[in-house]
């Protein structure tokens, strides 16, 4: 949702071009949501979904703790004013010699999904905490997962006890449900296989201590408080039919959660037109597309809303497309968007819901346009 | 192919992270194979594939010209050398403004499928010459085409009696057949369509002087400098069989062909795993992927040949990612690459025809990843 602030800063400034502007109030509204709807959970905020020096300034201030995927997402959180001990190396899939450079940093939590990671962790940083990966199926989310992170439960618990065999302190188990997951059992399912694991592992007397249990909240139940905490509540539940009254730490790792919706993009409308006279599906172009920032409607997987001047007016379907000279670059085609008949070249129109996933998905530079610019507010 | 120059450029300078590697040799091979193809054909290097300076600067000393996508293409196409009179814009899809911009410049060649942007044009750029894209089926076509640009044969004729109208010189058609099109009977089709738009014209005293055949020769045509004839002369012969001896000027649009097999990325081995015991498909993760400059792997579109130091040994299925946390960055998992056995993780990987749609495809900063580093030899 476009923010009076936003759309202050936008009527004031007049950027020109396609841009992000991102309201931090927005965040500190959904890092407070979190913290209610599931208080008894450290927050981890995801950076990969949105870096921007202001948001992990305010999220450090406020006491986030940091999910990175890279070095130099570490080194971000960390010049935010994050000490490394708030902050998890949270990407299966890392170099040794970036294991090492992390470790020197001070990190000492470390993801891992097979037992080839965790040799590079034994080697690279000795003695850290490594949680492993489980699979889970991702049913019901919007942004489906693929079967890329994770292996199953029986390998969790082999890979576990090899870090601890390598002198690593098996820590725990992560999953991820799946991005903008509605569907609550699929966290109970998760939650189940995580207690599999621990209850394994106990019997041989590795005690597992934490359960990260990714990201996945969808933005729109951070709009409605008593939803959120329904939601915590129901995953609350789930933690406690599984693990009883020994309950682990656990550990959320929201992104698209904490700054989806606090962002808007606002884009032009450079061309409207057909293919043939009888066409009767228009086809809009904007001045940003899939490789500006907008990679997530590959396979039409999310839909944003988009606000036009002439909303309220009659609609027709529309495809919608980018601006680069690439067929791919189509953002709406197999589910033609509605969009107002009275809609003109040059129209501003606002997409919404994009905080998350947007600037650094966006290409550096293809067909000569420059990335995404952002502003954050 | 990994040339000669550009293993050793490897061996000797050994980049850190991943890199493309483009030989300048053979893109310059690639420009006289064209010259030799087809004569005839004025070449309109599409900037868009890769815009290294050097890629520019070559071939505007060799007397291309240049199919431009944005003002910023424009000017990369000027500071190589090109004169603006050697500069198309061939994006149908313009802000007014940057019509404005590039008319400003000397440009005075613009693509056109509507006569929406017919108007812009005669507003922004009086006088100029406007080519009208004609929409093809692109069957055979390995990446194939969306219906993103042109309009059917039809309405090309209103667009250019409409430019005509307007003060515009109506100049001449296009298509394009679809990226690494093997099937001569597209040309043939599109060349049968682009003449009834040329014959409905001249019934009304209009008279078109241009077909812009696109782009879409395949790389691995250009190895072989007979396949290549043979390739040119089926198009010559279309274009005698619909056009008789009135043959229009022509334009090819090379982007692909012209600088695809000239470039090679070096990547490594992140990791290589299973997500069970008993799976027999591994995964092989590189420090490249989807949002790292390999984006046209999207639906498993273009399989690039892999090179790797085990080549010869036995092979195993595998699928392939890239090195980022978002699920949606696998590269082969559909259809299974086949890698040797004995890769490891550390081994070095040669990613060949890698030298189009590569570095300007790349995300800006995902997951803290730079995006990919290129030299031009």
């Amino acid at each position: 949702m476009a923010t009076q602030r936003i759309l202050d800063f936008l009527a004031t400034r007049r950027p020109n071009g396609p841009c992000l502007v991102v309201d931090l109030d927005v965040v500190r509204d959904n890092f407070r949501a979190f913290e209610k709807a599931l208080p008894d959970s450290k927050i981890y905020y995801a950076v990969k979904a949105n870096p921007a020096p202001e948001i992990l300034r305010l999220l450090a201030a406020m006491g986030s703790s940091f999910d990175t995927a890279s070095v130099a997402e570490v080194e971000m959180a960390m010049d935010a004013g994050a000490p490394a001990d708030r902050i998890s190396f949270g990407n299966t899939i890392k170099k040794e010699r970036d294991i090492a450079r992390a470790f020197q940093l001070g990190i000492r939590l470390f993801a891992v999904d097979c037992v080839e990671e965790v040799e590079k962790i034994a080697r690279a940083a000795p003695g850290s905490r490594v949680f492993c990966r489980v699979l889970t199926d991702g049913e019901g989310a919007e942004w489906p997962l693929s079967r890329k992170f994770g292996c199953v439960p029986a390998m969790a618990v082999d890979v576990l006890r090899h870090a601890k065999g390598l002198g690593l302190d098996a820590y725990g188990v992560s999953f991820h449900v799946g991005s903008q997951q509605t569907d609550l059992s699929a966290w109970d399912r998760a939650l189940g296989d995580a207690k599999k694991v621990f209850a394994t592992l106990a019997d041989e007397g590795i005690f597992l201590k934490m359960v990260n249990m990714g990201g996945g909240f969808p933005t729109r139940y951070l709009k409605d408080v008593p939803a959120a905490q329904a939601y915590g509540q129901a995953i609350f539940s789930a933690l406690r039919k599984h693990f009883g009254n020994a309950l682990p730490e656990t550990i959320i790792e929201p992104g698209r959660g904490m700054v989806g919706n606090a962002g808007v993009i606002k884009s032009e409308v450079v061309l409207i037109s057909k293919k043939a006279d009888n066409d009767n599906v228009r086809w809009v172009f904007l001045d940003i597309g899939k490789f500006g920032g907008l990679a997530e409607t590959m396979d039409e997987a999310i839909r944003y809303p988009i606000v036009t001047r002439h909303d309220g007016s009659e609609t027709a379907p529309c495809v919608l497309a980018g601006p680069t000279c690439d067929s791919a670059d189509v953002m709406y085609e197999k589910t033609p968007y509605p969009l107002p008949l009275s809609l003109t070249i040059g129209d501003e129109v606002l997409i919404e819901g994009t905080g998350a996933y947007t600037t650094t998905y966006s290409a550096v530079a293809f067909n000569g346009f420059e990335p995404l610019r952002s502003y954050v507010i």
